[in-house]
Formats: structure tokens, sequence, C-alpha cells
């Protein structure tokens, strides 16, 4: 950020009154440009006990499979955000349950969300941002071939449970620290 | 947003290629600037079974009572950000239980998270934002101070769920729209 998007005067870093961090401040009009973290909101889409992978179209990690998931617009909810992203990415009609996973992944400033998900009517197809689209059993996930560590840690979590067959439907909240990242 | 915070030339309104809706986009270099919903953690922080709220004394609804919640930071998780919120305003330590709601009010694009949080200690104080920060018992809350929807929605949840000893430990998600936010 070098300038003003209000004035077009040039930006510097400065603490705002009142505040304790570091911020883009105009030198100008004095307008504070705040940086926050983003959401990607996505869903476990489920059909008669497997589950629903895209294989990615696009960078970052091209060719590899992720939960169907993308960053939340204005204007729209956690959920409609979840089923858009399945919609647009697997074709893929869903009815969501609870809030399964929130993860933080501080060192990108993300917050990742996935919903469990009935399928509908078992139809997809590879939307625009994918490859190919596919039904996994639990033994069949690609582990290795996985796009996100977010994907990978909610599979997981998301197969553990299942095999406790644990009552507990608190939603799994916790981070992905960068050398993480990095294993996955 | 009317100039480039990359290189200071107008911004206008554009369909980016491969993308469905309109974005920022400089005229002159083409980036795009995304506008996201920003999140804002907080708490519910429990003691002896009341409830620990904060007179805002700031605006929005400044003189009115708040749990304590505020805009994630980038670098930081979203329980650190309840924490650090709670402290800031509170001057209460608590520990974090689960995530008891995540409410999208997405005509202000803001989704608001609340932690269930036991205080470590019973202590608390007005933190620089707070008028007043005091423990409720339920039947004391004051329902028609509250300052904002997401927290009298979060605190009907709260203490329905505990008349009814409820085993569902499952995040309440929901979404807050205009006009229940005018009703608030
Ligand atoms: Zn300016
Ligand atoms: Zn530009």
């Amino acid at each position: 950020m070098k300038y003003c998007s209000d004035c077009a005067a040039p930006i510097s870093k400065a603490i705002p009154d009142g505040d304790n961090r570091e911020r883009f401040v105009c030198s100008q009009c004095d307008t504070v440009f705040y940086q926050n973290p983003k959401i990607v909101a996505g869903t476990i889409p489920v059909w008669q006990g497997k589950v629903l992978l895209c294989r990615r179209a696009i960078e970052p990690r091209r060719g590899y499979w992720t939960l169907p998931a993308g960053f939340m617009e204005n204007g729209e909810s956690t959920e409609q955000a979840a089923i858009r992203e399945t919609w647009e990415e697997a074709c893929a009609e869903v009815s969501l349950g609870p809030l399964f996973s929130m993860i933080t992944v501080p060192h990108i400033d993300q917050v990742h969300l996935f919903f469990l998900a009935q399928m509908t009517d078992g139809r997809f197809s590879a939307g625009e941002e994918s490859l190919e689209v596919a039904l996994f059993e639990p033994q069949e996930i690609p582990w290795q071939q996985l796009a996100f560590p977010t994907v990978g840690q909610t599979l997981e979590r998301y197969f553990a449970g299942n095999e406790h067959s644990s009552s507990d439907s608190a939603t799994h909240v916790f981070d992905i620290l960068p050398r993480q990242a990095l294993k996955l």
C-alpha cells in the first residue's frame, strides 16, 4: 500500500491515536487503512459415505485436490459462501450441516471454515476452477496430493470422528502455523 | 475507493476476466482490489454462573452494554483475538471453551465469533474502550441496553442452552438481517 485510495496522497506507517499497532495512514487526509484476515468458506460434501473433492485448475496448488472452498464475499453469509463455492467448483448442490472446522492460518491472514454438507442428489461435475471432481471412499483419499493443510486436517478430523462415532458436535477450532503448512 | 493504492491512478469498477462480480480495478496497472467481510471476535466470559459485560465508552453505541469483542487483526488466530479483546476491554483473563456462535451480519460485511470462556480468577476492570464492566446474573442482563443484536442473540441462546441443559455443543451459526438489526 503506497497511496491513499481516497485522495491519492502518499501513505505512511504510523500508530493512530488510541491504537497500539502500526497502520497504513494517509499523510494528507489522515484516513487509516486497516488490514484484516479474510474468510475462506467451504464444505465437506458427503454422498453415501463418500466425500467430494476437486482437483484444482488454478494456482496456487494447481493439480492438487481440495474440498470446495473459496473467499467469502461482502454481502453474503458464511453459509451462502460455502454453498456458492461448492456449486461453483463442483457443480454440486448441498444442504449444510453444522460448522465442522474453523482454522486460522495466521501467516497468510486467513480463517478457513468448513461446514458438513449433504449432497442433495449426488450430482456433480467440474466447475471452471476444477480439472476434475470425484467422490472418494475414506480409504481412497489422496492424502499426498491434497492442496492445503486446512483441507488435510479437516479430513483427518472428519474421518477420526466417524470412526469413534463421537457424539461431540463441537466445531474443531485450531490454527495452522508455517511449519505445519510446509509439511503438507 | 477512488485511487489505486499501488500507483495512484484512478480506480474504476469492472468485472475482471474469469470473475463474475464487479470489483475495484486500477485503470492503469490493472490491480484488482477485493473487499471482504471482517471478523469480530469475542467471548462470553463466565464467573460463578454470571456473565461479564462491558459498557461501551466509544461509538458506535456508546453507553450500551456488550460482550467483549473487536476486530480480529492480521497475524493472530481467532482465539488470540477473542482473548486479547477480553483483556483490552474488560481486563479479564479467560480460558477459552468451544466456539459458541458465528453470526454473519451481511449488510455491514461482518462475521461475529463468540467463544465460551471461563474467567480464570474473577478479576476484571474497565479497559480504555469501556465505561464500566460488571458481572450479571442471568436475570439481571440489561436486555434493553445491549449494544448489538449479535450480542443479544448470543446471550439469549446461551441462557436458553443452560436452561435446557442441552448436551448439544454445536456452534450456533446464523445471520442477522437489517430488519432484525433495527429491532434491537
Ligand atoms: Zn488520503
Ligand atoms: Zn494502479
